[in-house]
C-alpha cells in the first residue's frame, strides 16, 4: 500500500493507474475505521482493479459548536487494517493541503440537505459535497463507495453526482451493526460504557417502527410516537435531535406510510450524536382491504 | 466535425480520444460566435490534440429581469464558424438534458464572486460555475479556454478550479476588438446602429485610466471620475453599472493605485450591458521620485 499526503504524489500514480486501463474503487473516510468502513473496502477490491483509501477530518462539514478537533484520531491502527484489505492507495492530507488559505468554491446541493440532519447541522452537507467533489477531482474514480448508515449523505452525493454529471458510480452499502444491534460509527468511542449498553435502543426503536408498519399501521405520528417512547422509556438520559418517517427518495415526512419510506434519527446518547436509520415497504393493501374501505 | 446534443454521445467519443492519449482542449461557448470566441478556438487547434467546443445558453446564469430568452442564438452559422476552425467535437445541449427535473447541486465561489458583475448579478456567477463544472466533468479536457474580456469570470473559474482541484489547465486569452476599439461581444448585437457608433466610448475610457496611471496618477476615485466624465460627455444615455479600479487578483477596489491593477466597468448603452476592462502596471517609482518624497 501507498501512503500519499500530497495532491501532486497522488496524481501522478492515478494517471499511471489509468493509463494502463484499471478500473478504481474509492472509498472517502475520515479515519478511526471500524467493519462499516471495511465492508465499503472488502466490496471495492471485489469489484474494481484499484482500490484507493482517503483518511481525511474535514473541518468544513463540521459546525461550530461541533466535535471536529475531538474527533477520534487513530491513523497507525487505521493503516494496519487497510494494509491488510490490500488496499492499492491511501491518501492522508492535512487540512491546508485540501484548503488554501484563500479557498472560496463550495458546493451544495440545497434540496435533500434541507432535511433529517441537515435541519440540525447546517453547513454540513455542503461541506461534505464540497471534499467529496475535490476527492473525485483528486482520485478520479470510476466507482466510489457510500456507507448507507449516512443515508442521507448518500442520497446527496448521489444526487451531485447526477446533477454536475462526475463520471463516478456511487454504490451504498449496507449498515454493519454490533451483534446487539448498535450500528457501526467512529463516534460510538464517545460513548462510556453505560451508554454503550443502553445504545442498541436506536436499533430496537428502528425495529418497532418497521414492525408497526408491516402489522399495517400507517400514521407516521403514531410510529414516531411509539419509537420516541421506547428510547425515552429504555434510556432516560437520551437527547432526541429527530425520529422521522421519511419519503426514501425525496427525504420529506411523510404523513401516512405508504410504498418505501425511511425510518431514520439522530439522538444524543451522552455526548455522542448517534444517526441510524431503516428502509422499509408498506405492506400492500390486500384485495379484501381494498373492498372492505 | 461530430456534433452531439447528448451527454451519454460526448461521453463514448471523449473516451475514445483519451484512450489514444490525445489531449483535449475546450472552449466553452454560449453560442453568436465572434472573433473572440475563435481566437480560443484556435489556441486550443494550435495547443491540443483533439478540440471540443459547447455551445449552451445557460439559464442559471441568467436572473429573471435578465436577456436570457433574447440572447443571440445562431446556431447554423455558428456551426459552420466552428466546422471551418477543424473543431472535432461540438456538445450542443438542450436545457433538459442539463437541468434535470429535480436538479439542485450548485457550484459557488464567494470571494471573488462578490465584486464588480457579482454585485449587479447576484446567483451570476453560481450559475457559471454550475455549467462549468458540468461541462468540465462531461468533456474531461486537459486544457479549457477563457476570454479576458470576461476577466472576472476566467479568475473565479481559475480559483473554482484550484479549489475543487479539477486536472485542468485554465488559459486566459487577449480580449479581441473591433477596429475602433470596442470588445467584440455577442450582446453587440442589441446595439441600434447610432449606439453601435458610440460603444467604442468603453474602450476610450479605459485607455483614458491607462494613460492616466502611467502619466503617475495613483488616486482610484480621480482615474474613476475621469473614465465616467468621458463615458458621460461622449455618450448621454449610457447607463453606468460600475466604473472600477481592483486589485487585479482579489478583485476589491483599490483607494490608491500601486503595482498591477485592473480597470473594468460595465455600461448599459440601450439595452445592451456592456463590459470591458484593461489591466494596466502602475509606474515604478523611480530613485528621484523616492528621494524627493
Amino acid at each position: 500500500m501507498i501512503v500519499s499526503r500530497s495532491i501532486r504524489g497522488i496524481r501522478r500514480i492515478i494517471q499511471a493507474v489509468k493509463k494502463k486501463g484499471q478500473v478504481i474503487g474509492f472509498v472517502p473516510t475520515m479515519g478511526a475505521l471500524h467493519e462499516g468502513h471495511l465492508s465499503l473496502v472488502r466490496a471495492a477490491r471485489k469489484q474494481t482493479d484499484y482500490v484507493v483509501v482517503s483518511i481525511f477530518v474535514n473541518p468544513t462539514q463540521f459546525g461550530s459548536g461541533e466535535d471536529f478537533r475531538k474527533y477520534p484520531r487513530t491513523f497507525s491502527y487505521d493503516k494496519e487494517l487497510l494494509e491488510k484489505e490490500r488496499v492499492n492507495l491511501l491518501f492522508y492530507p492535512d487540512v491546508k493541503t485540501m484548503y488554501t488559505e484563500d479557498f472560496s468554491t463550495y458546493v451544495e446541493e440545497i434540496s435533500l440537505s434541507k432535511y433529517l440532519c441537515g435541519k440540525s447541522r447546517p453547513g454540513h452537507f455542503r461541506g461534505v459535497c464540497t471534499v467529496v467533489a475535490k476527492l473525485f477531482n483528486i482520485i478520479q474514480p470510476d466507482v466510489a463507495y457510500f456507507g448507507q448508515k449516512d443515508y442521507q449523505q448518500a442520497q446527496i452525493i448521489k444526487r451531485m453526482v447526477a446533477d454536475l454529471n462526475f463520471p463516478i458510480r456511487i454504490k451504498v452499502m449496507p449498515i454493519v451493526r454490533h451483534k446487539d444491534g448498535l450500528a457501526m460509527s467512529s463516534r460510538n468511542q464517545y460513548l462510556a460504557s453505560n451508554e454503550r449498553k443502553v445504545a442498541p435502543v436506536l436499533f430496537e426503536a428502528l425495529s418497532l417502527g418497521k414492525r408497526l408498519i408491516k402489522e399495517g399501521h400507517k400514521d407516521a405520528s403514531f410510529i414516531k410516537e411509539k419509537m420516541v417512547e421506547h428510547i425515552k422509556k429504555k434510556c432516560r438520559s437520551a437527547r432526541i435531535d429527530y425520529v422521522s418517517v421519511v419519503d426514501h427518495k425525496k427525504l420529506v415526512d411523510v404523513k401516512v406510510v405508504k410504498g418505501k419510506v425511511l425510518l431514520a434519527l439522530a439522538v444524543y446518547i451522552g455526548r455522542a450524536r448517534l444517526i441510524d436509520n431503516m428502509l422499509v415497504s408498506a405492506r400492500k393493501r390486500k384485495m379484501n382491504d381494498r373492498q372492505e374501505n
